[in-house]
């Protein structure tokens, strides 16, 4: 590839907001879960554009859709890019179709340029990115790299009891004329535009942000275990109140939270209360703490001073206490970080090195292959939300060096990556 | 009445036990919540033992069964007694229902034995004491003594939206041959009988309790006002997390009771968390509010702490407060009080004086009319609970001291009621 071609920025605008109509909530949001019959539909829609520009499509026992820029070399480990196409409930029109779009646009612009690389170039939308509809998320990529069991995710549940299993049935038996590769293929690298879900690049006003890593998360199902009463009768001292135990318990976890400062990330966003009767003094109080940090010893640091606090703050009630999550931070990979950088500085585009708050499928695809993202700015960091916004020109900026980025990893003997 | 007549405490008890089969749960509970077909059965069942010994059946506008042994003078304002039928959705045998069993037994004891006092005694079940169908509680009492206004309590819906009013009329037409009385007729005096619903009784091991009075009630509820945020980037610095500002606040009030001590009773007994989602910084917390104390002043004083601990602690979330029970402490009748002990020494039971942690119809009585309770203990102070229990010999005591205190109040000359 002795010239780089030029994306081209408004078809790759243009179908990213024609993907947004499948599962459109009317007020610029999207409502596109996963497996639903509205994925399926937004695949129909990426199929037909894949074929359009003569690219191969195909799926695997996941249901991740790929599709495929054939290189010369048919048995090298082909280069993947992409993201996910679906959306939470009330989720916007950027958060993974963009990198999907841009990763499908990149194939569409060599392909049509007549280029063959050296070995195949593959796009990638992942199954179950935000778990939303299935918990928990990012099931695609943790199948396909063997951190989770098929027979596991098929067996989740919906809120309206609907088996994973079926719903990837149905899903794959519309699509069952499509080539399926073995789940957890070989891949030379990996690369997921993205849009940044935070405030950094709008503050740094950098358009691409080169991410160097995922910051590890902790998560606990706490359950306070007391005694119902009644409100009017039984005295303070006798009661085994579980909000009274929770918030002795939440106000030192804050109180430690505080101490520590930035980059600690602690919230206690969800809190169930029984019976939850105005005049009864509460007898059950079930509440999920999320836990984040850049640096994995003080994550593991703060996880034993939360849990500490726990159990000496719960007296008189009991306390249940129940990790959910546990993934440690990972570091991208980096020299692709530096292609990345380059291959900004090549378009011209300023760039910022930036820590990834939220979970990603790269951080799956980074055990088993070189991988790293690229972070365009989103409108005052709103994501999951109807306004939800990334201007088309840092949209059609990071399509271009992720072309870029490609072009470089080509120029890489086989023998290197 | 020179020779005072003896219930029979078999009769009472067969029939307590007969009426909470209305509504009966399977465990030992009741659920007959107000103006449901339930009540309305147990009324046919009240009227029809009412009818067997001769006594006059009556309603009133709010719904309020009364049941009459004519007197000679029926001009003069009768003695009232009773309490109420409705029970909480997991409701007991003896809240409310023994107090109204206990007047009816009292009645027809002195029908059969063909006494005619000189003014008329009326046994009530008032209309809605529980409020947990239709908030708030005490409707009947509330209504009959002019607290309340019936076209605001005719608006108030349950759970499933219907209007009390139409329920109201539903129950009156079933009804309709039954005379009117008019709402808030004179009433020489109240007599309440009642579970104690708390266990000073049985700490005691007395077998009636005279009440002093009725302990204030405040109740709040408020609303706290953050801003949502994504758990995993938005800054601790930079949130507005509406459950850390409770904890906050919280914490302080908790700690205020805990430095105020007995007789204080304070209850967080309600919350609602927006979104209430693990990953998101939550946006908006209502909560619920239940503060009694005995002593007026010193819940007056609590009421400012608790609002100034509010205001000062919401920071930097917004916070608003909203009042909703004002109820002071009443004191019921010194002269009643002496006429109950003074029966229940004369029917051989010790007695102690205590107050009533919990609200009762004859709160709102006493506004009225020289009011008084009796008590008896409930095991281990259970009640809203299938578990609640009073012995039989526990409720025939207070039925005969009932007996006892009408026959002692028709002594004294009518010109003294």
């Amino acid at each position: 590839m002795p010239v780089v071609p030029t994306i081209d920025s408004d078809r790759l605008w243009s179908r990213l907001i024609d993907l947004a109509t499948i599962g459109a909530t009317g007020d610029g949001g999207v409502d596109r879960q996963a497996l639903t019959e509205g994925e399926s539909d937004a695949w129909d829609k990426i199929i037909a554009w894949s074929r359009e520009a003569g690219l191969e499509v195909a799926t695997d026992a996941a249901a991740n859709l790929f599709v495929t820029l054939p290189g010369r070399g048919r048995s090298a480990a082909p280069i993947l890019m992409g993201s996910h196409i679906d959306t939470q409930p009330t989720g916007g029109r950027f958060d993974g179709a963009f990198g999907v779009m841009a990763a499908l646009e990149v194939l569409v612009t060599l392909s049509e340029a007549e280029i063959v690389p050296d070995r195949c170039l593959r796009a990638v939308a992942w199954m179950n990115e935000e778990g939303s509809r299935f918990a928990p998320g990012m099931m695609g990529s943790g199948l396909f790299v063997g951190q989770r069991d098929l027979a596991e995710v098929r067996a989740a549940k919906d809120a309206d009891g609907n088996l994973l299993g079926d719903a990837l049935d149905r899903h794959l038996k519309r699509f069952e004329s499509l080539e399926r590769l073995p789940l957890g293929f070989s891949v030379s690298a990996y690369i997921e535009p993205h849009i940044e879900q935070a405030k950094v690049l709008q503050h740094l006003g950098k358009p691409i942000g080169v991410v160097t890593g995922i910051q590890g998360k902790k998560t606990w199902e706490m359950k306070i275990s007391g005694r119902e009463a009644h409100a009017g009768t039984e005295p303070i001292g006798e009661r085994r109140d579980a909000l009274k135990a929770f918030v002795s318990i939440a106000a030192a976890m804050y109180a430690a939270i505080d101490w520590e400062g930035e980059p600690a990330r602690f919230t206690i966003g969800r809190i169930e209360m029984a019976p939850n009767a105005p005049s009864v003094v509460p007898a059950a109080l079930r509440f999920r703490i999320d836990l984040r940090h850049p640096d994995n010893s003080a994550l593991d640091r703060l996880c034993t001073v939360l849990e500490e606090i726990a159990t000496a703050k719960a007296s008189p009630c009991m306390i249940d206490i129940k990790a959910l999550v546990d993934e440690p931070g990972n570091g991208f990979d980096k020299d692709l970080q530096a292609i990345i950088t380059e291959a900004a500085s090549l378009e011209g585009l300023d760039s910022a090195r930036l820590i990834s708050a939220a979970g990603h499928d790269a951080r799956y695809l980074s055990r088993v292959a070189p991988s790293a993202m690229i972070f365009i700015p989103c409108r005052d960091g709103v994501s999951h939300h109807p306004d939800e916004w990334a201007e088309p020109k840092h949209v059609a900026g990071a399509a271009a060096v992720l072309l870029r980025t490609v072009n470089n990893l080509l120029a890489i003997p086989n023998t290197a990556l």
